[in-house]
């Protein structure tokens, strides 16, 4: 293990965190709030902090291979999430040290799930000063492309191999770049990122959203993390910003990879793209199916709005985002059953979502299927191909093995949720449910009107975990976690 | 596909099925009740049917592949539950014929959930006659060892291969054969299993249960089945026959190569079996966990009843029995959730227990350590060994592939019971898990105090042909209903 190398990362990023803090700060001056010093001040942490590091870790080597890969994104994202938790208790918004660790955990890993119990309603004052609220939304912008990628591609690392870091932090089974050069692959990643948030941002403006609710709420779409400033979420907006949020949330569930073919006129290819289809295929019979159940059983006031909130609730959830126009903890159980099953399935792979993502899901249903074909010909040899290209057999292995160790640990974790006497199976199975999979909101106590508050210590550090363990894919946290891994060689 | 074997197997399967239901009709005799007409009757509609198809369908071709296997198995156990249901409804026990092919259903898959609201209560009549009641149960024992097992064991087929009807409809991930001829393994698993019900008959006798009351419970024990004759299932009975049963589950649960093993002196080897002692060790740490969770929580009155309440649930729960010593819905919600988990563990392969297996779970999760490995050390070949073996890479791809459509039909499963206005998520979830596992019991609704009546029809379809998923391990039922395995070649 080359230590100096990945603590000499992890100072990098801290340095770029310090950086990061002072956009929230601004915007506290702007609004003249005294937050400005708590933001200030983690700032000065995050420099202090990552210099120390850069400046007395030179490393000789600077080789990474796959396993210091793994090593740099689960220690990088556990510091960033730590130091990222200051300025909630420096201004006191947030007090608690655990509780602030949480929220920024949900923050970065653009899970959503939050402990605040007293958002503002409709016309009061905001919860927070608008520097924080500010900070809170940023951490999902900020996680939801990779802040190691956003590091590459801003500050030469001087490691020629840096593919294994960012292989360990992008999400889906596969992961290749776009073009030879990686530092090139990140940049082109951001730009797309970068020209997609100021579309909505401006999309929302035009429809009657102000400005700072305007930046948050892109934040928070974009990162597909779901963090809002009111306590009816969505709701709080007229139907057009609720339509340009759920386009926005299907667009940002998109493999990144399609805009870019798209930018270079190749628009075959592009649209060849069978995740994509699926991804909405899936999208669109969710919709139309939770329509119907609703609009049966416990229809809105006209048919656009059953519409629109199914459509709503379903591109939140499938992208993993977790923002809400409605309370559907009081949808029937059949909706709330499809919405379970969607927060499992996921968005696309090499998107800003989470969950399983549709790639992996088709992979190992493909697998699957040559499974059924042999069992019936057990002479037959079985390719798996997606999109014409044969799938190496490692990549099959490592899905359905990551299907097999994701179920083992949701397991690990809902039991240890269920050590809390006060909550009900619903409530705790979704709750590891919506973190695992970085949705945020899920039925019960933690329904969209609920929050995690309640949860103990125990429980909210077990529920940080699963959001890491989500947002990076679980081999990183749980080969950091393997004593074999830290053997010097 | 050779239609004339498949369909001849199952016209002796239903022969054997008229026999049997001698069985029953004589215990009415014994008891002068009416009910043997019903049985009697039934008794000759499977032996006009099972003699029409064995006369009419005389194969040219006796050869059975894979393909008329997986068909055999899954068709046998579909017509032998349909008229299996005759006596509950000519007797009129249970008129509804949807429900009382569930409840066959259940009773042949060891399942044990049950429809019946009224069963009897302490000092009170029993609910139906004691010939149904025998049958009710008898179809547990029949079922737990296989019904196509027994067949063979008694029968000639006349075709050298069927190991690929037995391969279908045993349990676990690698079926082996114990001794050289098929016919014999048979014989000898069928010896096994007809002992050790002898033995605990005995042990129940001695413990002060009546005759009548312990075969039904043996039958239930020995084929891991649940089904019980009062409302209070074993509660009823006092604390000796209660940890007979408990220990009885646990042997039942037990991989039969392992008596095998016994039975010739080969000590070594039996006492080496890893799948046995991980079984044992899983079930150790369940009871401490849930007796300390309990004691702390909710005591009974003495420490020996809260270990044997804890010791008796988790056996019944593990080997997917379903016998119920108390209201185990009341526990505090962490002792719950270890039974939810421990209900998709299951027993040993090999056994008459449900559930995933605890061997398919090694498999795995000797799959997850090797993908593991080679994330660190791209370059290592993974050889996965089971007890010093070698384990082949197909066998290992099969057990992975199970465990993934096993999840995806458990999420359809949910999806249609979840059309039910009326159940909560728990009830619902448990009543899946608890079908697809073939234990019986769930929690809410479905719990040990509760009843599968008030599902609709759709969803008591649904759970019946989850039960059978679960007993026949998914392939045979999946690949009977792909069009692809009913071409002619």
């Amino acid at each position: 293990m080359n230590y100096r190398m990945v603590f000499s990362m992890i100072g990098r990023l801290l340095l770029l965190e310090a950086v990061l803090l002072l956009l929230p700060a601004a915007c506290s001056v702007l609004y003249g709030e005294s937050s400005v010093w708590a933001l200030l001040a983690s700032a000065g942490v995050a420099l202090a902090v990552g210099g120390l590091l850069v400046l007395i870790l030179r490393p000789k080597n600077k080789t990474i291979y796959a396993k210091e890969g793994f090593v740099i994104a689960a220690l990088s994202w556990i510091f960033l999430s730590a130091v990222g938790a200051l300025p909630f208790v420096f201004s006191g918004a947030i007090p608690n040290f655990v509780d602030a660790f949480f929220e920024t955990v949900s923050g970065f890993t653009t899970t959503g799930a939050s402990i605040l119990t007293t958002l503002g309603a409709h016309g009061e004052a905001l919860a927070m000063s608008h520097g924080i609220l500010f900070w809170r939304s940023f951490t999902h912008w900020v996680g939801g492309m990779g802040v190691l990628v956003l590091m590459m591609a801003l500050v030469p690392t001087g490691s020629g191999r840096t593919i294994h870091v960012m292989r360990a932090e992008a999400p889906g089974p596969i992961v290749g770049k776009l073009v030879p050069r990686l530092r090139d692959t990140a940049k082109i990643l951001y730009l797309i990122y970068f020209g997609l948030t100021v579309i909505q941002v401006i999309c929302l403006l035009v429809a009657g959203m102000p400005l700072f609710d305007s930046l948050v709420h892109t934040f928070g779409t974009a990162g597909t993390g779901g963090f809002g400033i009111y306590s009816t979420s969505i709701g709080e907006y007229n139907a057009a910003c609720q339509w340009i949020i759920t386009v926005f949330m299907w667009l940002f569930g998109v493999n990144f990879n399609v805009y870019y073919l798209l930018l270079i006129r190749a628009f075959r290819p592009a649209l060849s793209n069978r995740e994509l289809w699926l991804y909405g295929g899936i999208m669109l019979a969710s919709v139309a199916a939770i329509t119907a159940n609703v609009w049966t059983q416990m229809p809105y006031t006209t048919f656009e709005e059953t519409v629109r909130h199914s459509a709503f609730q379903v591109s939140s959830i499938m992208t993993t985002t977790g923002y809400a126009t409605t309370d559907f903890n009081l949808w029937p159980m059949f909706s709330k059953c499809v919405l379970v099953l969607l927060m499992f399935i996921g968005a696309c792979a090499g998107s800003t979502g989470g969950g399983l993502k549709v790639s992996r899901v088709m992979l190992v249903g493909k697998a699957v299927g040559r499974e059924l074909k042999r069992l019936v010909h057990p002479r037959s040899v079985g390719v798996i191909r997606l999109e014409g290209k044969r799938v190496e057999e490692s990549v099959v292995q490592s899905a359905t093995a990551y299907i097999v160790l994701y179920f083992l640990l949701f397991g690990g974790a809902f039991l240890l949720l269920c050590l809390e006497p006060a909550f009900d199976l619903e409530s705790n199975f979704t709750a590891v449910a919506a973190c695992i999979n970085n949705i945020g909101p899920g039925l019960g106590a933690v329904g969209p009107t609920g929050s995690y508050a309640d949860y103990g210590t125990l429980s909210k550090v077990v529920l940080s975990f699963a959001m890491l363990l989500g947002r990076l894919e679980i081999y990183p946290l749980v080969l950091a976690l393997l004593p074999g891994t830290w053997t010097k060689e």
